[in-house]
C-alpha cells in the first residue's frame, strides 16, 4: 500500500494525500461509509458509489457470525460478494468487543451520549439501557470469549483469529485486533489494557505476515483519556510495521482533539491515520486539523433513518409538520440524487408514510453531505484556506 | 387517449396493442407496478424504469388522506411529487371501501385466499383477522363515509370527490368510483350493489368531463361472478363513453377466467381494458388470452419483501438454507441488476441479516421478472406463438 502526503496544512498537523490500495485510489482525508453487515443500508453499491464515496468499511464481528467468513471467502471475497468494485476496510472486531464486554449496560457507549460510534446494531439505545444485563463477552489474555447476540452460540476470538477472518474477508485495509480502554474503569485497569492491545498488536502483525494477501494492516492506538497512556500506545504501535495506524476508544467529545494530537505528532508522518468511528461535521474538522487522514461513521446512514437531515445550516428533522408543504429542496444548492429529484414535502411524506425509500433518499442525502464535505475540506488544504472554511461553516452550522 | 391494436391472437380475445397517454405509450398488454402511497415500495423511480416498466398505479385513498391530494396538486401533481416521468394511472378508492366496508374482517380480502389484491397496507392479513372488527366504512347511496385508518377522521367520499382527488393527483389514467361487489353477500344485495356502482359510473363521468385536463377516465365493471350481473355490467359500462374500462371484483381464481371472458366477449373492443390487481404469472397469461391490456399487482414486491423469488421454475423462498452458500444467480439467465450482480447467497444474507436493501434487490428482481413475463407474451402475440409459449412457461413454473 502506498500513501503520498500532497500538501500540508500550515501550523498544524493536517495534511492532503492519496492512498492507493488493490482496489483503488483514495484520496485523502476521506470519509469512509459504514456497510456493517456488507451493505450500507439501504443502498445499493452504485448509489454509494455515485455519492462520491471512494472507500467503505464493514465489520468483522458480524460478518464473522452471519454469514461466515468462510462463506464470504467461498463467494470470493467482500468485494465480489457485495458487488462493491472500490477499497474496502474491515474493523477488527475489537470495539465490538468492548460493546459487550466492558461497555456493555453501561452509558459509555450509547451513541446518544458517545462519540465513539462505530456498530450500528449493537449501539442501539435499548442495548444498554439495563446495566444489570450480564457482559456477553469475557477477556482473557490471549482472546476474547461471547455469545453471538444472533443466536447464543459461543465464539472465541484471539489476535489470530480476528487476522484470519479478515484475510477471509479480503478487505483492502484491515485492523489488528484491539481492545477498547473503558474511560470509567481505574487507571490500573487501563494499562492493564492497553498492555494488552499491544501484546495483540504484536501477534497481529505476525499472523498477518504468516498470511499471504495484499491486504494492508492498520495497528490501533489506545489509552483513552489519558495523555500519558495515549502517547505511550502512539509510541509502541507506531513503532511497529503497520501500513497505518487506526485510533481508537471512547471518550468524551471535549477530549477528542487533545487525544488525537497527542497521538499524531507521535506516529510516523508517512503513514494514514484512521479516526475510528467518528463522523460528525465539527470532529471531521477537528480531525483533519489534528492529522486524521481517514474516518468512518454509521451516523450520517443511522440519523438518516430517523428523518435527521445534514445541511449546512445545522440538522433539520424532516419529520416536523413545517415541511410537509414545503417543496424546495433540503438543500438547494446540494448535488446529491435526493436533492436533484426530489423536494422536502416528498421525503416527508415517505416518513410519514413509513416507506423503504424514506430510509434510501435520506441516506444517500446524508453520506453525500458528510463525503463531500470531507472533499471540500481537503480542498481547502490545497488552497490553504482551510481555517476560513472551517470559520465560515460553523458559523452557519452552529448558528 | 389514443389505443391502437397492433395484432389479434386467433381463436382468442386476446390483443396486442400501443396505448398513448400525456406521459408515453405503453405497449400492451403491460404490467403496471403499484406504487401505493407514491413509492414502489423500496426503489427509486430510477429502478422501476430500469426494470422495464412503462406506466405505475398510486391508490387515491392513501393519498387522500396522506400527504392530501391537495398538497400533491401544489407539488405540480403525482409525476412531478414522485419524480416518475412516465404514465401513471390511480384507482378511485372504491376498493379501499370495499375492503373497509363489505370486506372488513372477512376471509375474502385476504391476500392469502383472495385473488383480489390491490392494496398493499390494508390487506395484511391482521387487519382482516378479526371477523367482530366493526366496518370502517359505510356506504351510502351517494356515497361513503370511513374512518381514516391513519387518525380516525371521519372522510365522506362521493363519485364526484373521488374524480375530484384524482384530478388533483393528475394522473394519465384515473378510474371511476365503484363498489366492489362482495361475492359473499345475496344475488338482491349485489344487484343493489351493481346498479349503484352503474350510477357512480355515470356522475364520475359526468364530473370528470366537467373538471378540465388530459387524463383518460376507464369505467370498472363489476358484477362479481354472477354470469348475469358481469354481463349487465359490461353491457352498461361498456355503453359509456369512458376511455377505457377497469375490471374489478373479488373472486375465487377458478372463477377469474369466465368472468374476463364474459366482460371482454361485451366491452368495446377498441379501447383498452385493466384487469385490476391481479398479476400471478398464470392470470396473466388468463387474462391477456381473454382480452385484457393491463395489469396492476402489488404480490411482485410484497412477497418479495418476505424473501419469496419468481423464477421460471417456480417460486423459491430466498431464506431457504440451501441459498446460504449458492453462489449462482437467482435466474442464470435473468437479465435484472439484481441477476447481473449479485448472487443468491448475497442477496440470502441481507434477508437473514434484515438489511433493507434485501427487499430493494427482490422487488426489482420480481418485478422484472412479472414485467418482462408480459413483454414476452406480448412478443408471442406477435409472432403467433403465444399458446406454444404459455404451455412452455407452464410445463417449468408448475412442475
Amino acid at each position: 500500500m502506498d500513501f503520498k502526503i500532497q500538501k500540508k496544512l500550515k501550523n498544524s498537523l493536517g495534511r492532503a494525500g492519496i492512498l492507493k490500495t488493490p482496489h483503488g485510489e483514495i484520496e485523502t482525508p476521506a470519509f469512509v461509509p459504514v456497510g456493517t453487515k456488507a451493505s450500507i443500508k439501504a443502498l445499493t453499491p452504485e448509489q454509494v458509489a455515485d455519492l462520491g464515496a471512494e472507500i467503505i468499511l464493514s465489520n468483522t464481528y458480524h460478518l464473522y457470525l452471519q454469514p461466515g467468513d468462510e462463506t464470504v471467502a467461498k463467494a470470493g471475497g467482500l468485494h465480489k460478494f457485495m458487488n462493491w468494485q472500490g477499497p474496502i476496510m474491515t474493523d477488527s472486531g475489537g470495539f465490538q468487543v468492548f460493546s459487550l464486554g466492558a461497555a456493555y449496560g453501561k452509558e459509555i457507549s450509547k451513541i446518544t451520549t458517545a462519540t465513539k460510534i462505530t456498530d450500528p446494531s449493537l449501539l442501539i439505545p435499548e442495548r444498554f439501557d439495563d446495566s444489570d444485563a450480564p457482559r456477553l463477552a469475557k477477556i482473557g489474555q490471549d482472546g476474547v470469549s461471547f455469545k453471538s447476540h444472533l443466536d447464543g452460540s459461543v465464539h472465541y476470538i484471539t489476535p489470530e483469529k480476528s487476522i484470519q477472518i479478515q484475510h477471509n474477508l479480503g478487505a483492502d485495509i484491515i485492523f489488528a485486533f484491539d481492545e477498547c480502554t473503558s474511560p470509567t474503569e481505574d487507571l490500573k485497569y487501563q494499562e492493564e489494557v492497553l498492555e494488552r492491545t499491544h501484546k495483540w498488536a504484536e501477534r497481529s502483525l505476525i499472523e498477518h505476515k504468516k498470511l499471504s494477501g495484499g491486504c494492508a494492516l492498520f495497528g490501533i492506538v489506545q489509552g483513552g483519556r489519558d495523555e500519558n497512556l495515549r502517547k505511550k500506545s502512539a509510541k509502541f504501535i507506531g513503532s511497529l510495521e503497520f501500513d497505518g495506524y487506526g485510533i481508537g476508544g471512547s471518550f468524551a467529545k471535549e477530549d477528542m482533539s487533545t487525544a488525537v494530537k497527542w497521538v499524531n505528532e507521535i506516529l510516523p508522518e508517512e503513514r494514514p491515520r484512521h479516526l475510528l468511528g467518528i463522523g460528525e461535521p465539527e470532529d471531521l474538522f477537528m480531525g483533519i486539523e489534528n492529522g486524521v487522514d481517514l474516518f468512518d461513521c454509521v451516523a450520517p446512514t443511522r440519523i438518516a433513518r430517523n428523518g435527521s437531515l445534514y445541511t449546512k445550516n445545522g440538522k433539520v428533522n424532516i419529520m416536523n409538520a413545517q415541511y410537509r408543504e414545503d417543496f424546495s429542496k433540503i438543500e438547494e444548492d446540494c448535488g446529491c440524487y435526493t436533492c436533484k429529484n426530489f423536494t422536502k414535502a416528498y421525503v416527508a411524506h415517505l416518513f410519514h408514510g413509513k416507506e423503504m425509500l424514506a430510509a434510501t433518499l435520506a441516506s444517500i442525502h446524508n453520506l453525500y453531505f458528510i463525503v463531500n464535505l470531507v472533499k471540500k475540506i481537503r480542498q481547502s488544504i490545497f488552497e490553504d484556506t482551510f481555517f476560513e472554511f472551517k470559520k465560515e461553516f460553523f458559523k452557519n452550522y452552529f448558528k
